[in-house]
């Protein structure tokens, strides 16, 4: 199995978050993790009803924590190497919820050297993306008065001392078990697991006191805070609380990752109306049939209808809704064709509204950052 | 042969540095080289003529780009990890030479990251170090005006980023055949040899204009400069010149190290005149004779007497005093004592003058911090 934040090479199936879960070692959202979050949210999000967000470390731990009186603070980024598409909105939407309900700080990294080690991308173009995806972040609806930007060059001079407290404690041997990195590896790749440790700490040493942190991410990103769990203790930091969402689908198929490198896999933050249209009509893998008539006889099958599962994971939050649209597309009374038009008005009302947001976000940028 | 940054397995012999000039694949300081550096300084550095300064990396490039009106910078540092001895002021007595001389700007490096994650040493000591060196450092007259001081923490946010443009070109094989790492090594020891590279190019970022740069060193940092020398001309700068120490031999004997954990392999600039006094009369191994009547007959060995070497590195600067003194040791006319009192008095004049300017320097502190 590779999972590894630079790499997935899985097929996005149910077997493989079973085989994440137990791989991993990390916790299923179950029932009682839903009513102890409801106990203090009193309504929960459709990521979690639906387990997009399908599992956790330490969850329990945080909210004894914080029914103790001792609050958490949030924790969750973006490597910044090109334009913002629907499925990194994911856990950030989640994590908008969870900073509302619990009224908690966000401290947000922009690791703008990870891509630059990772890839073939210049520290100019993280340098553009770090500015550009900050905005449809803010747009997004952040407390500004709690949220606070880490950009990992620029704020080095907080970062790099405590990254290298954490590195004393990780060898090679571990970051090559972890991440599968060869002696061919460069050494910024090396360190950088360090750099993005910090965030998870860093609030606790700026306010002196030792605060629980939780980092909603995506799975692949486990195996850093695996490390970090591994480490912070020995700084005298509790481990971070993680709650992981899957994989949104994308477009070519419900199994398939959604790629920056291929833009017919995706949605772009900034697609015209015209190209959302195109890309759901051309690319949206379809549960349908073959025909009309022939789909109205057998139905559709939801579990493998890309425009379903956007619908399920992101824009149709509503379960009444979701359960009218699989039963009548499963039953053939909702067309292929009318349930992409359904996702595609979504989509653009959604984009509609995200661009306004993101116009009046150009000026609240540097109350952002920290 | 094992002589790393870390690690000073051998000993201190003529035939080592040959051996080093050959493995490392440096040049000796040769005549050429001091008549062309004469062109422009006039007179020669005593640690020139004596070939304490031994060998070089691309000197005599660096003063054609000088006679063509291309202005080198000089880059030496300290890892501050504890006080300053002795021997730590070879290279920047020359230093300090070379900036007189040239009139050049210095950029002084406080890597106070290296010792906390090679040794056991904690970011409360590398701090307070710091402070302290600097103000040695100040003391020994550097230009006020032309003279930088970088600590890799606090300048992170100038520098970790170019480090990251370093590190990309260097993989865990090369700092595990150039450093000796083994895969137990940790991952912030793995990344430090990029925060060393980046004072050899920084000035030339900051003033947007390629300039030559001029290291003079400790021969046990070379492998951290032949990787630099590798990778800058990748990111568009000239690869630095080096000029090479000897090491300063330890009280113990002329083929022993100062050690810093040996109290008694050196003298630190804040000993007393009566610790002086004790530990050159008590420890400074001597090439004299087991009586004054045999000495007087045979004449001492000032090839093993380390009064001798510290004179002939440090202390006289002299050459006509330092050929008397050698004479007139061999011969047996000078004893031990004789000899052993000589240096005390030019150490404890130094160490006074010293203290006297290193007063004056807490002034100047955040005048030299970049």
């Amino acid at each position: 199995m590779r999972v590894t934040p630079w790499e997935v090479k899985e097929e996005l199936t149910d077997s493989l978050y079973k085989k994440l879960v137990k791989e991993f070692g990390i916790k299923p959202i179950d029932q009682e993790v839903i009513e102890r979050i409801k106990k203090h949210t009193k309504e929960i999000h459709f990521m979690l009803r639906r387990k997009i967000f399908f599992a956790h470390r330490d969850l329990l731990w945080l909210l004894d924590e914080y029914e103790k009186g001792n609050r958490f603070f949030l924790y969750t980024g973006r490597a910044p190497d090109g334009p913002i598409h629907i499925g990194h909105l994911v856990p950030w939407i989640f994590t908008k919820w969870l900073q509302e309900k619990f009224n908690v700080e966000l401290w947000f990294q922009f690791p703008d050297e990870e891509k630059f080690l990772f890839k073939q991308v210049s520290f100019d173009e993280t340098k553009k993306w770090t500015r550009e995806n900050m905005l449809d972040v803010i747009a997004l609806g952040f407390k500004e008065n709690k949220t606070h930007f880490l950009v990992d060059t620029k704020h080095a001079n907080l970062m790099y001392k405590e990254a290298c407290k954490v590195a004393k404690h990780i060898t090679f041997s571990t970051v090559k078990a972890v991440f599968g990195f060869t002696n061919e590896a460069n050494i910024g790749m090396i360190f950088y697991t360090a750099m993005q440790a910090v965030p998870a700490f860093l609030p606790s040493i700026l306010k002196n006191k030792n605060m629980p942190c939780l980092i909603p991410l995506g799975v692949d990103q486990d195996p850093h805070f695996r490390i970090a769990r591994d480490v912070l203790p020995k700084l005298g930091f509790y481990k971070p609380a993680l709650i992981h969402a899957k994989f949104m689908p994308g477009l070519k198929g419900t199994k398939t990752k959604m790629s920056s490198s291929d833009v017919n896999s995706t949605i772009w933050l900034t697609d015209s109306d015209e190209e959302v249209r195109r890309k759901i009509i051309k690319h949206a893998f379809s549960g349908g049939r073959g025909s009309l008539e022939e789909h109205k006889k057998l139905g559709g099958i939801p579990a493998i209808d890309v425009s379903y599962q956007w619908l399920y994971y992101l824009f149709e939050p509503d379960d009444k809704k979701i359960r009218e649209i699989y039963e009548s597309y499963k039953s053939g009374a909702l067309s292929t064709i009318e349930l992409k038009e359904y996702l595609i008005k979504k989509i653009i009302t959604f984009l509609h509204q995200h661009r306004k947001k993101r116009k009046k976000a150009e000026k609240k940028l540097n109350k952002f950052i920290f």
